[in-house]
């Protein structure tokens, strides 16, 4: 880097238009995330070379405060919808639901894509599959290993993260060579020994890797991330000062963080519970899979749990989110029908605090709390460790890997740009290192990757059993339904004459808590149909029109409120 | 303590009951709080002796995302609304909102009040009560003073927290002498050179402390807080490395990290520009009090900050907790119409991130840095410390303090069972630590504090103009409302046979973007209706609550979704 170089030079390359993109030139690789990017969630990425097309993961965002009533966000398959015969395979890095969540989804629009995964992430899968009713080809890969898709030959990295089993994967294509990380992080000294494979990058970078796409999410984050196994021994003195009923609670697939529980229950004489759905599903899995290694006779069922002197016994359960069914938040409330907290419980949150949810878990931890429980949370035990590299561990990737041009993914604004400098401090050219968002087109081509333009990439809503009839305007209504309720105004009118035939129904819901509230209101609908119908006003569009003004002017003066007027003016005598 | 001692026996006295108060002895002195224990917020707590009141802060609490639609939570006035001409007095103890923000509320139910507190609080209050219309009774002290309010004897300390001139109050009366901290810490190189009086509060621990009212917020936090002089230089690297524009994000009261901006500032050539009402409003009166020292000049008004040269101002603004309204949130979302960010840009959040607030946080943050600026904040630079005491200082507190009883105040439940075991580290027995929340009743007698039941303490929403209407039906219905909007089915119907006279109109608000989503119900809804004519149904809310049923049926089998389902049936021909 030349000493004279300016904050401006040091900006790497962002998206600026919002043009659709230019036509992908001869031999050049195209890349778009239809998720994943400028958010943490629902990651998805497409390569396309050659007209035909590669997806590596395909996963669920979960929503924020703004998208009220949302169960989950898929990525935008619309820039695809019409391609689905051109995708060659979906390879998928690792069984987190933002990285496989909405492979159902994209099932139903084409049932026969080859699946590529490791043997516990395609498990996983599997198991999503069959309660969707789908059965999909499922090609299992493991690390070392190479498959050929179409155009795309691919090379699987082991990678180290929460989860076992997860890869990296390197896309080969005469456009050059591309590493995907997957989602990624350095421990070396993790507890199945499974390294991520340091050396694999190298070579490759021996080889040279064209474009590199990085996990961001804690390129914020200085340093390098504790060791897993670190926590064993937290765990062991927490459970083992315990005299009475202990429940750990953390992520129903981090397999590696239930063996430190197993292990530290059974040397403290403990019997193992699951609680929770997807707990006993999974660990039935990795368990299957030799990923889990349970001690015979070390795990009971909750109604063997249940009959067992308390300190006994611990639970490995779900609900470390504060979700609010979960049965860790019934505990908290005392609403649990076998779990009654007592003073002097141990409760133990082995897991992450997600943004946005703090709110949720602290409830839990004072519900606790209040019963009287020692709850230990990574607030003030080491309890927890991230799946995510830190900056340290980035800088050992890019020096291994020595790209030639970057593209920052999985993760807010925030964490791609601190990534993009991290690649920057490393060496790469900042005019190299390629800033996208959902949606935006990166082209590869002679080696240097390039923003060609955009397309269209919107928010896909799940809400209950149907996709995308949820939209901005919908969420717009409940937004401001939530915030201030709704009053109806509710009166039949004879559209012979514009004559109301019935007094006006006014009631409110989600407005006040006063049965009078809404008493002053009336005289001035009753006035206002009075003036529509001198003024023979007959259309019951008009006349809803007339009432919904008078009401909200009123509303706004009195009670300084915007609740949603809702009127029903009903055509009768026609 | 004796080693002996059992996890049992360390738990501190907690409300088990929710039985009503007993009678208060003869002598004995009455504790209790109407906001402020068991939640970060709204504080306020009543003490009682010989039938006399005091009052120590009238806080608001803001909403959490359960209490939608809803500005502002005040304390329970209801344990004294027929006891207001009882108060002898309402001391505050600093200005902040969550200590002064309800007392406008308090006053209109008791306009001559007489208000205590230090010289800047009451400034920051009569600001308050002009936009409120009120022109209370207002009564200055200062640390070291002394003051009487019927049988209540005063005595002020000097504290040190986020805002000048706050206090900590000794209430002395025949039953004992009570401290109460007020929000504190021992920055032990303030600004101000005032100082947290430890001395006096040792001096008063000579004379014998019965009752220790503690500040718990940060009790869980190890260690002590970093003194607020140590962010001067921080945001003198990032101001003096700063080419183009800088905006500086704080509390609005927050008198000594403004005090160091505009040293900043004035030091590399920067005027300054106040930006947000309470911005201007607070730093006006700090500036008047002699509370914050503003060079001649160094101040100029945002028409004239944008006529300069952009390096050559400094912007003082408010929106540091993401307030969607505030221009801080305006420019990030690229919408604010005077200040455009752009690469290179620098904005600094001087200021903590209140739990809950993290979305929007990081929503500007992310929208900031999408625009090219670099955004500085508390979570990779040290530009914020806390305003409340670490557990190392508050084991100084109570090691000078000595007292007989404790009582955490001032936190959710994690951060008082935090402070009760700090109180019992440096020797308070277990059973002299009596953690209450808000509605508890702690009686002082004989030299010791115990809970004598609890009054019933509910939330009391402000929405708009109105207090109390909105209340946890209301709530429950926006909650229901927001996650799934509503169906209104309106039908007109002959009360003298039960026909139906019209079409049912069935529309939903904030249920589906797709226009035909309830079609298929309608022909169930008319069957339904010929069914209740069919049986002689002719009362309204019965027909009413059968279109209910099979609507609600038909959206739980279709959609798997709960909207609020909204019957009209409007009675004609009667």
């Amino acid at each position: 880097m030349s000493a004279q170089a300016t904050a401006t030079e040091h900006h790497p390359v962002t998206p600026t238009s919002s043009a659709p993109p230019r036509p992908l030139a001869e031999g050049g690789l195209r890349v778009v995330a239809l998720g994943g990017i400028g958010e943490v969630g629902r990651n998805m990425t497409v390569f396309e070379y050659e007209g035909r097309l590669l997806i590596v993961d395909c996963g669920v965002l979960f929503p924020e405060d703004d998208q009220p009533g949302v169960d989950l966000i898929l990525p935008d398959f619309g820039a695809i919808e019409d391609r689905l015969d051109d995708i060659d395979a979906l390879v998928l890095t690792h069984g987190h639901e933002d990285h496989i969540g909405a492979v159902p989804f994209l099932l139903r629009l084409r049932p026969d894509l080859p699946v590529v995964g490791s043997k516990f992430t395609l498990a996983l899968l599997a198991a999503k599959c069959r309660e969707h009713r789908l059965n999909p080809e499922l090609i299992e890969v493991a690390e070392g290993q190479r498959s050929t898709h179409g155009s795309f030959d691919l090379e699987f990295f082991a990678v180290n993260h929460s989860i076992p089993d997860a890869l990296a994967v390197a896309i080969r294509t005469p456009a050059g060579v591309v590493l995907h990380t997957g989602d990624i992080k350095l421990d070396q000294l993790p507890l199945d020994s499974r390294l991520t494979d340091l050396a694999g990058f190298s070579r490759l970078g021996d080889e040279g890797v064209d474009l590199f796409l990085v996990d961001s999410t804690n390129a914020e984050v200085p340093g390098f991330v504790t060791p897993e196994r670190e926590i064993g021994p937290v765990l062991d003195r927490v459970i083992g000062k315990a005299t009475q009923r202990v429940i750990v609670a953390c992520f129903a697939s981090h397999v590696h963080r239930v063996q430190q529980v197993l292990e530290v229950a059974e040397a403290h004489g403990r019997k193992v519970c699951f609680v929770g759905r997807s707990m006993v599903r999974n660990m039935g899995i990795a368990a299957e899979l030799g990923m889990l290694n349970v001690p015979d006779g070390l795990l009971v069922d909750l109604d063997q749990a249940l009959e067992m002197p308390e300190e006994e016994v611990a639970f490995v359960s779900t609900g470390s989110q504060g979700e609010p069914l979960s049965a860790l938040s019934r505990m908290a409330r005392g609403e649990h029908k076998q779990i009654g907290i007592r003073a002097g419980d141990t409760v133990v949150l082995a897991s992450s605090l997600i943004p946005g949810n703090e709110t949720a878990v602290f409830g839990v931890v004072n519900g606790l709390v209040r019963l009287g429980a020692q709850v230990v949370h990574q607030g003030h035990a080491k309890v927890h460790v991230s799946g995510h590299a830190s900056a340290g561990e980035l800088l050992y990737l890019y020096n291994a890997v020595r790209p030639s041009n970057v593209m920052p993914v999985h993760g807010e604004w925030r964490h791609l740009r601190a990534n993009a400098e991290l690649a920057r401090l490393t060496g790469v050219p900042a005019d190299r290192v390629v800033i996208a968002e959902d949606g935006v087109v990166v082209d590869m081509v002679d080696g240097i990757a390039s923003i060609a333009g955009r397309v269209e990439v919107g928010h896909v809503y799940v809400d209950g059993l149907s996709v995308g009839d949820v939209g901005e305007s919908t969420l717009s209504d409940r937004l401001v339904l939530g915030e201030g309720g709704f009053i109806s105004i509710t009166v039949a009118v004879d559209v012979t004459n514009g004559r109301a035939v019935s007094p006006p129904t006014i009631s409110g819901r989600g407005f006040s808590d006063d049965p009078k509230a809404l008493d002053d209101v009336v005289p001035l609908v009753e006035m206002e149909l009075a003036r529509t119908e001198a003024e023979g006003m007959t259309d019951t569009h008009r006349i809803a029109q007339s009432v919904r003004r008078v009401v909200g002017r009123w509303v706004a003066e009195k009670y300084r409120r915007r609740p949603m007027i809702v009127p029903n003016v009903l055509p009768v005598g026609s």
